[in-house]
């Protein structure tokens, strides 16, 4: 486990190394071609760190051809180099080690997935599609404010049409931030919808339980004013308040307990 | 209870007054100096008031250290200028005095605050967007009827692009009120759902109640037919009686029921 | 009820007329004066129809000012004259006529409201806003065709920007659209989510119905193996027989058969 | 199953080809005429080969009238020419044979449908939409990349304005496509929800799991302080555990257990 742990902060400390290598001679386009060389280098060298910690992986694995073809999505980002921003998806990885610490309830780690997530793949959307669209005839992207603006337009997918990407790179990252932007919506609305659904289901249940403590209260004094010594009425009682019970949990009007009684 | 309430109602009074100050110099550009600075003095005592009510309570907390840790975001709309218009939030709590007069299910109480919540958001959005956008060079919004309009098309996701900021102040305002209407579309959504699904639940429980009630109906129709005197049979009514009740709970056919009672 | 039926006929017919009367001069702005007046006059002798039921009803009800309390939308859609169009939602009512016949279920009760709400809805807004835009200086919504693409991209949210109302009149019945439109998105998800989560709730209510029934066949087997013939031994299996049903339908294997039954 | 599995298979390749010889001349304006005749003539013979399908199987069906009116959307689908892209729809037939292989969850399948249904319905009104388009005045969708671009911000309701559809017949498809970018939300959230409410309600129930096995755990070991050999207190024991059974089920501590069992 510790070990496992420090791979997870290395490997964060690294994608954030990564993000600022890439994020710089995006931001700055005059940057000095030294620095960019830096920059460029730093990637490759963060690129090799990820296949290494990759190729251990699938060494350590017992069955690696399974292994592999569970990680396909893995491979693709560290294999194509126009998914190249998303292997900063790596920092969500770091959620994972925040989450175990606290013991947060689902929604709870969902919502977080959700933000955090929503975070990075904005900011990663709004660095790449200012590398394709600035220069390009015709953008109406052409700073990183635009660029954060815009990416928050278009996952809201409240689309203003101020902004808008214009060359064909652009229009694709544009079109995998749509459908993320769906998928948030989705995940923002379905945790909402539980924990209304849960809501509604505890305060119901609530009332019920109510309902049905004032019913098996009324029902133990009646089996208590029949009273009995012997077993066999001890085991009728039991069984009555069984009944009872079950009725309750059903919710409705416990059925034989005024016919039977009265005998 | 009773100084609880009268604190709301003195703290939403304030924030009325508050609204006014703030929203009149937007409002009427033209406005004579002597009435600005009053409405600046307006706000400054009444954030002098929210600081005094903040204090008070921060000495009456028995933790003080965690109160504060769990009033944070209270203290930011405090302490950061650029919420000041967020402190309208505080009319909120004046729904909670009126959901508490009524016996109102939790979805309505759902509804009612996203409803005004939405409102009440919209306009703080528009108000400040006004403010951030009037007299900048090819601003879209220019008045306050615009401002409004930009807000509703905003938190509706709908977004023409008619009408859009082009500052960074008023692109964050922006941002902010997209993510309040994804929570918007969430809630409504979500309530929906709640209410459709508690709905096919119900109909669908009066159906199988319907079907349990006639099957009970006929089993104590067959016990009765048996018919008993000695406490032996009686019991075995009963147990037969109540495993009927769990079949029907479990919507199925009791199982054993043709197969024992030829006995 | 024979003549509650006649009456929503009748009212249903009525809205077709205001329809038509309220359409006809908006879609043909060269109209001949002297059917323009009669258009007028059909609206006038249909909104004095309406008022009349109102009456009718008002006078009909056993606590009046309760009555008008619970129906307050319906009075303001007969007083208000901005609201003259949407007395078209009378039409709904004959829906309720359809879904009477049928043995429709919920969830198809809600689809046929949204589908047909929707289309009455957009419908309306296209007319007015045609009504409101028409002339204005800088509209682009100019004929029906444009009115109706508009209702159409303001209903789901899409919001291209093409066409958008520029009047205050024709912008306050886009905000109507878009909260229309964000309850529709919210009833269409709902309903899909409702199917959902049932569906899924069946898938998993027969497997675990499977399991529970093989489990009981295999008591059933055990029970019958240890055989009696005395009465408290068919008590006995008898409530053998309950707990496993019991355990079944708590999900979990029944924790005391094994160790009771090698007695 | 043999014969219409493959029956489907030819369908799918048959839509292929359809798909292939609608789309060429779209994508390609300056195609040679006699390359677009080849075109037309296969569309005509596909249209061929699916209406001798459809009759086929009307003729096959026991009741003729019903099952046509059963499949009234393919027979719309068959004759009249503007739905003809959705013919390509058929090749969703095919996503039924490869669930139908593996043992897919619901959840899962409904996924399957949507992704693969989206691609399918986008695609088909981007080829629609640049046909009816193309050349028209004021057109911003002239080429292939422009038309899946809209496609793609008109589903997922972006709507950025920077791409729409003039012309009437690509409006409908547009409102078309709006209607399946609602659909495609709505089935989005519905199935996150459905998640979520299963994987909250499993969680919950594992808790509520452990407490009740707790609780029978103890419950038992008082059972067995009390120890008994004859029957009548065998039965005793085998009610009381199955009392605390319910009462787990019920997620209320048994109200009876500590009196009764101090007798």
């Amino acid at each position: 486990m510790r070990w496992e742990e420090r791979r997870e902060v290395v490997l964060g400390v690294l994608a954030l190394l990564f993000l600022g290598a890439y994020a710089w001679p995006i931001l700055d386009p005059g940057l000095d071609p030294g620095w960019e060389r830096a920059c460029r280098l730093t990637q490759v060298v963060v690129w090799v760190a990820f296949g290494a910690d990759f190729a251990l992986r699938v060494a350590a694995a017992p069955a690696r051809a399974r292994w592999v073809r569970g990680h396909l999505l893995e491979l693709a980002l560290l294999v194509l180099p126009v998914l190249r921003p998303l292997r900063l998806l790596v920092l969500l990885t770091l959620l994972r080690a925040i989450n175990r610490g606290g013991a947060v309830s689902l929604r709870g780690r969902v919502g977080v997935y959700v933000g955090a997530g929503s975070v990075l793949v904005g900011l990663v959307a709004a660095l790449s599609v200012l590398e394709a669209e600035r220069g390009a005839p015709g953008a109406t992207i052409t700073g990183f404010g635009d660029a954060v603006w815009w990416a928050c337009t278009t996952m809201t997918t409240v689309g203003y049409g101020d902004t808008y990407p214009v060359t064909p790179l652009g229009r694709t990252i544009g079109v995998g931030l749509m459908v993320a932007g769906v998928a948030l919506l989705g995940a923002v609305t379905a945790t909402a919808a539980a924990w209304l659904v849960q809501a509604v289901a505890e305060e119901e249940a609530e009332e019920a339980a109510e309902e049905a403590a004032q019913e098996a209260a009324e029902e133990a004094a009646q089996v208590a004013a029949v009273g009995a010594r012997d077993p066999g009425a001890e085991l009728l009682r039991e069984v009555r308040a069984l009944r009872a019970e079950v009725a309750a949990l059903r919710g409705r009007p416990d059925p034989g307990r005024d016919g039977n009684l009265q005998q």
